[in-house]
């Protein structure tokens, strides 16, 4: 990475992401070697999961608790804060912002509010809130690949005069080329020039690290990443490779590697993630992974030509961020 | 991908690389519905195995037919010729140059050399000798990750007044990344201006595709893949996401996915390539990944985090291609 490591500050998604492939069933015991781990390597920050309110999802019985942070909760498995700083992604719609404690009063440092290009200007709305609350605050626009020029003007006009510390390039579909990461960088900084930026990448066509480097040589500062990758659908930008090519590098690859090797291969034996062809499929088509997560299912889990013809006849769109 | 497609050119190393894999065991069948759908997909050449000389190696009773390939029993595999072009690969000291009948006789179209820095001079007068016989020719340099400035400009000297038509630039360890390549092929197009350039590269950093879309930006022409990245150890760019993602194509989807859920499936199954974490560990290290092929062959094949101790303490060097 041409990128010095000094400006750069890693997110580890694991659990929050992760969360998506296993309904975040993961055992106090996983989360508790995980934030151990990702303090010995360094790492700035784990987003410990979403702060979404159950009462405003369905299905909700079944997730763990990794899905709904209560701040009680938290401090059991968390009884002693260390470096890495703690993060929940919110969604619009979803969130009750009354659940939302005090920093003081709460473990959590970093709240995320991720929208689609429309909600901008509620999810700013939201972000104020947050931040009067005392949180470290991003703004992560999802599925870019989709905007139009017109609304993404607007929606710039909107974060520039807000107070949202990091604005997020996200490609929720998997679907974007370092080049494209290249262009979009590159305009997030001649439009957002007072705000710094973050990207989260997933890994359909097996380039969710080469665009997240490809970002942070462009100068972006937070890096989105999950240990082995794991993520919805393909995953995302596997944490061990950015710190495996991090250089002059402040962080230690073994502890990640000690995180594979205990927990992530087991879970990996039992649980379906990354490079997947019909999760390449439907990145390569720009769309939403559900389908092919639904196909996944299925006994027709591997009948790829007839899942590809069918797909490129009609299209799917949309969605949110926790489908 | 910004490189147009028209000025690229793809050759599949399914069979050649991805014997490293299985010792060369595809059945005359899965080989022939390779060949199939290359042409119907539309790729330019298939690698359909080595041309070495058994008596110039040890250890190859077991080994299939594609690692010592017979002109006769080719023919009898491929008894029509289409579009898809033939080529072979030979490496140096392996190759017994009488063994490679002139182009008319042959379905071979292309004869590629495969070298360490050192052997240049070696390879170019093979090279010559092939070019002679009516052959299209390469130079495949592997492990330019190790090569020092004043070797590789020796090279150049002696590449460009040779007779060989591509010189290919190889990351034989998966350790290179988009800014090396870059780097790299300015380099090579300065000093060889009149090559044409190629690139081969491995996945051990999940880079293989991104390394090879950065060569194609910059101008390079002859792409290797192959199908569901099926090579030595991290495998190679696959084919499938190539022709996913070249714009204004003229290549085919469908019959890579063809090939993809009938045979390597199936084949992936019995046989392991891949984002493999031994592998990551010995391309971060720049290193050959037979150490981690060992690992993955022994009882702790998970055992990841000692690897790495004992990798990171002292160093191993160098090989050969079919090692």
């Amino acid at each position: 990475m041409n990128a010095k490591a000094s400006h750069i500050k890693i997110v580890d998604c694991t659990i929050r992401d992760g969360g998506l492939v296993n309904n975040w069933d993961f055992s106090v015991g996983f989360v508790q070697h995980l934030y151990k781990c990702l303090n010995e390597v360094g790492i700035e920050y784990m987003e410990v999961g979403y702060k979404n309110s159950p009462k405003l999802l369905k299905n909700t019985d079944a997730a763990g608790p990794w899905r709904f942070l209560n701040d009680e909760f938290l401090r059991t498995v968390i009884p002693e804060k260390k470096n890495t700083k703690l993060s929940a992604l919110v969604d619009i719609g979803r969130v009750d912002e009354n659940d939302i404690l005090p920093r003081g009063q709460s473990l959590l440092d970093l709240i995320r509010v991720a929208c689609y290009i429309h909600q901008v200007d509620e999810a700013l709305e939201l972000v104020q809130v947050f931040h009067d609350r005392g949180y470290e605050t991003t703004l992560n626009i999802m599925a870019l690949s989709g905007v139009n020029e017109n609304e993404l003007m607007n929606a710039f006009e909107a974060i520039a005069s807000s107070v949202v510390d990091v604005v997020y390039i996200v490609d929720s579909y998997g679907s974007l080329m370092p080049s494209d990461i290249n262009a979009l960088v590159e305009k997030f900084q001649t439009h957002l020039p007072n705000k710094r930026l973050g990207a989260h990448m997933h890994n359909n066509l097996q380039l969710a690290f080469a665009n997240t480097v490809a970002a942070a040589d462009k100068g972006v500062e937070l890096l989105d990443a999950s240990v082995y990758g794991m993520g919805r659908a393909a995953g995302n930008c596997p944490t061990e490779l950015l710190i495996a090519r991090m250089k002059n590098s402040k962080y230690r690859l073994g502890p990640v590697l000690d995180m594979i090797e205990k927990y992530m291969f087991p879970l990996r034996e039992k649980e379906e993630w990354g490079y997947i062809i019909p999760y390449m499929i439907t990145g390569m088509l720009g769309e939403h992974p559900r389908s092919a997560m639904a196909l996944r299912n299925s006994a027709d889990k591997d009948k790829i030509v007839d899942f590809y013809n069918r797909l490129t006849a009609p299209k799917a769109s949309g969605g949110n961020s926790e489908d």
